[in-house]
């Protein structure tokens, strides 16, 4: 049995987390943490079935697990990150305090610097790309929701080098949840239901570096920019992002979409739909699975679909494949 | 022209009145205020068409206005009310300041004392009602959401003098917006889109107290009590009230709809729907109706299900009719 | 391994227990039908991660499965029903056609004769009220969704004879879901996304027949009469009934609490909330558990609130629940 | 009084035309038509306040009116257009069957050949493109919901000839309502309200015709394509296209946003939000406006978020704003 932490699971992300390992046959959860509800009950704060008692980031045994699942706030991640590896516990972070590969990339995305430079790089917690080192580190830097579905959406067309053009459009649409669970007025049900609302476009959007960062690894030739433009549109998770890539002209639809079979044939999570399939967001929802379509809108134009989960895929399940790989239990343990 | 003031713009019910006057054609709307927005701009708080200034209540210009909607929380509701009264202007206040006879019942529903008992009692703001007083009134209290609904729909048996048990059962549903727009969790979209939360069930809700003493005005024989049982369902605005009340036994059910019909024969903001539908929140949404049915389940248990939206009819709108009559206006202008 | 067959599986709760049997240790599904995709694949028709090849009844082989679970309309349940019996396998019926004890019953309750009047009665599939029963049979009753709530909510109360009062007011909500995959307008997304819509309320809802059947078989001294209120809420899938029953004024709330922890001390699938809380839909989305508050509104009046989620305690689960009981396997095996 | 009859109330759009016309004071609507639900009344198929007798096409008196107000089915429309002309009705026709200038164009993108190619081409119903146009015509194709939102979203930028790049790619968003009222699966609640759905993407959206149409009119040196990528998305009316177009590199964010603002400067309709704020559904929902952004993504790249109400400025008020040019009315009237 490995034993977890889980910090942070009165956020929507560390619940995720234990909602999951709840069916996970090779954990034990030891402890969980919440700042707001320390020394009270799950259960007084979702209505749910799960309950554990909540303790303290202070007061955390992390001295007593095997790995922590870290669901904390950017900053105060990091600091925890470093308490649980000094105490011995492998750390799965779900903040972006550990996803960019320098100090001075993250400097240019967060607006200050670094508090632990000399740690950088750790590895980036894709494991259809990176399975390997995940599988060595003590440290995983689980990725953004948004840059999931980004990056395994367009790996295939970056390594196979038929990418012509580095300018990537990405229209993305989230579920609420991924603003997380802080009282603001513009996330209020009244506000948000019947709406769809964009922000941050162009090229701001913090996770606009971590995507960058890991699509140049996977390019030779081009060095791509995303124009990112995210949406908050109506439902409580999900997330779709519309991708739209300048491939070489030649290319025919069928040759797009074997690039996507292949590089995913023995993939158990990405799932490439058929021809005369789209992928939305409920190919994902509550699951797992990164979904994709692809489609040849002209020649030259490819359009790619790709759909997560974005509290599971995108968050917390990524993250419990992380876990599985670095603990050396099966990948898919828990996650079907 | 009536020139009007709306304290409180920024918040559900004070937008929803500038919404409704902007097509008003007998009104003017001078100033609107906004304590956390004052110096800005409507439309940099709500995303929509409309625009106006926003001032802070103490800089408002209570002096130039014949009538103030005044949609504050309660509290400084009564005291901006008195601001305005000094003024010389008229004021419909939407809180719940003045809607209780007495100091007594005030400090017995609200836990504290009246901070103007003096000025008790304050007409109540269903023209249905108290077209009366209303008419002759320079302030009145424009009545709770909930408290319409159900007011509206048991008058007809409380005047008819069939109810025959004065325990009546009120299970009631109220849009998200009902909870005001102050940043809370338990009103995030994600907490509240894919669930039905009732609260404060039993006796204890607030409205009660006004609801309580308005039947009691229209009840003889009886003094009813009202177990009041609201929940919070995943839509923006509307309300739905099911009404359980013992009646007569011999009552058939076309001998309770003809109650209602006879009633309300010359409301034009009431329906009554026919024998055969039931009301639905659908039936109200943007409009200043009450739309009700009656239903006779067995000999002597009566359904009532009496429609409002809550924004409107509930608040907004009410008010509008309410400023009507209290300014000479044709009643149904601006409400159509 | 017990293998299993799903009738149906491209409606709502035939998915639903496919969804569910994916995480069932115990059980191979070893077919699955769907009359109008017979001969296509199921991830045509559900855009999820789940995929089978989907047969016509007419082809399934009832002989090599050791259980159906059966979400047959009406009248198809019951014939199909008879050839899985007759093939060997055992039946769970998810349709109202087993669930009335008498064929007298059934006329009155669904206007026509039952076809297989001599089956009559068959045990119906609340394991918290029929565990030995449902052990024993070769068919059970899977019971409707608003039924499992209501009855599960008043038992404890009817059980220890407290109940006053004949007549039970049920005010129900349900997600759109329990109205059933076919295409009608009345559920169309913009029919039913911002509005609460009340049908079939007073004594007439089918789901009636078997409330009062069971309830009778709880009660000494009152035979119930259950006023029954039904809601469409826009949520897909959730169930909150508020329950009205009148008691002996004498008992205080935590006395009628203790009526329902004690009651239901060992059940795996029912939690009564702790005084203080009320039962949402949250409590029960996507679990087997039928979650409960219990609250005295004045002496001699409690409300019950229950929740069940409508596709889950109040379909798929609660029959993979009875098959588990029925097939000798652990009875929490995959519903957790 | 200008007397209206509209054809399709009991559709969406044709519903929402008479909501509108109720506030209107230039107008009295003399018939309703409805195939399914002739002689009865439009408050058996809405639950709202409107009501109105339904006649069937076949009995309409259009000889007793000045303007049809069409929103029939494609085909059923133009014939129908053609017995109101006759009857010496102007007519607005909310179908596509008018809208492409040419048999041929027509013939390519409905898949037949056009019933009245004599009658081509008929004025394009955008009154801030075809203003003068529009006020001569007998007849005027009412635009498609998406047409009107790329073509006033992308017009400033083709008229000043700073588009650099033929190939326009728009990610377009819009409410379920757009799916119209018929009973199908896909746009039932349970399946459409926790998702976001992409369908017909790339170049085979029928609006594509019309929309490339248009913009080639207002286009010197290029012929714009436009790949178009609609979703639903759940909310039931709203639409959000983001426009992705390549312009000259020289251009910075504030020339381009002159562009639009200098291009609008008369339009009472047309709404282009200052700098830092980003067009959503929310600006324009139960309004005739469009609402949109000008924002430079990065040296040559400008995106465009295009917001209509697809039932309003996308559909009947945008047919109002047209009847009203047509009828010699003040354009604005009845629709603020």
């Amino acid at each position: 049995m490995v034993r977890v932490g889980i910090c942070g699971v009165t956020g929507y992300a560390g619940y995720e987390a234990l909602r999951w390992l709840r069916r996970h046959r090779g954990v034990q959860v030891v402890f969980a943490t919440s700042e707001a509800q320390a020394g009270k009950s799950l259960a007084d704060s979702f209505p749910g079935p799960l309950d554990i008692a909540l303790t303290s980031v202070e007061d955390a045994p992390f001295d007593q697990v095997d790995v922590v699942l870290l669901a904390l706030p950017h900053g105060a991640a990091a600091r925890t990150a470093v308490r649980a590896l000094e105490a011995g516990a492998k750390v799965v972070d779900f903040s972006a305090d550990f996803r960019l590969d320098t100090a001075e990339r993250y400097a240019k995305w967060y607006g200050h610097a670094h508090e632990f430079p000399a740690m950088l790089p750790i590895p980036y917690g894709i494991p259809e790309l990176n399975r390997a080192a995940i599988a060595q580190a003590r440290l995983v830097a689980n990725p953004g929701c948004y840059p999931t579905s980004v990056i395994l959406g367009t790996m295939p067309l970056l390594r196979a080098g038929v990418v012509s053009d580095a300018t990537i459009i990405v229209d993305a649409k989230s579920g609420i949840s991924g603003a997380g669970r802080a009282a603001k007025i513009n996330t209020l049900f009244a506000e948000a239901h019947d709406t769809v609302t964009p922000y941050n476009i162009g090229h701001v959007h913090r996770h606009v570096g971590e995507i960058e960062q890991e699509l140049a690894k996977l390019s030779t030739g081009i060095t791509p920019t995303v124009i990112f433009n995210p949406h908050l549109v109506p439902v409580v998770r999900g997330m779709l992002s519309g991708i739209y890539v300048r491939v070489d002209a030649s290319l025919d639809e069928a040759s797009l979409r074997a690039l996507y079979t292949t590089a995913y044939a023995d993939e158990p999570f990405v799932r490439v739909l058929p021809a005369g399939q789209l992928a939305a967001m409920a190919h994902t929802t509550n699951t797992n699975m990164c979904a994709m379509s692809v489609t040849l809108a002209q020649p030259g134009l490819a359009i790619i679909m790709s759909s997560v989960d974005n509290l599971a895929k995108g968050a917390a399940t990524q993250a419990i494949q992380c876990m599985n790989i670095m603990c050396g239990l099966n990948e898919t343990e828990g996650l079907q």
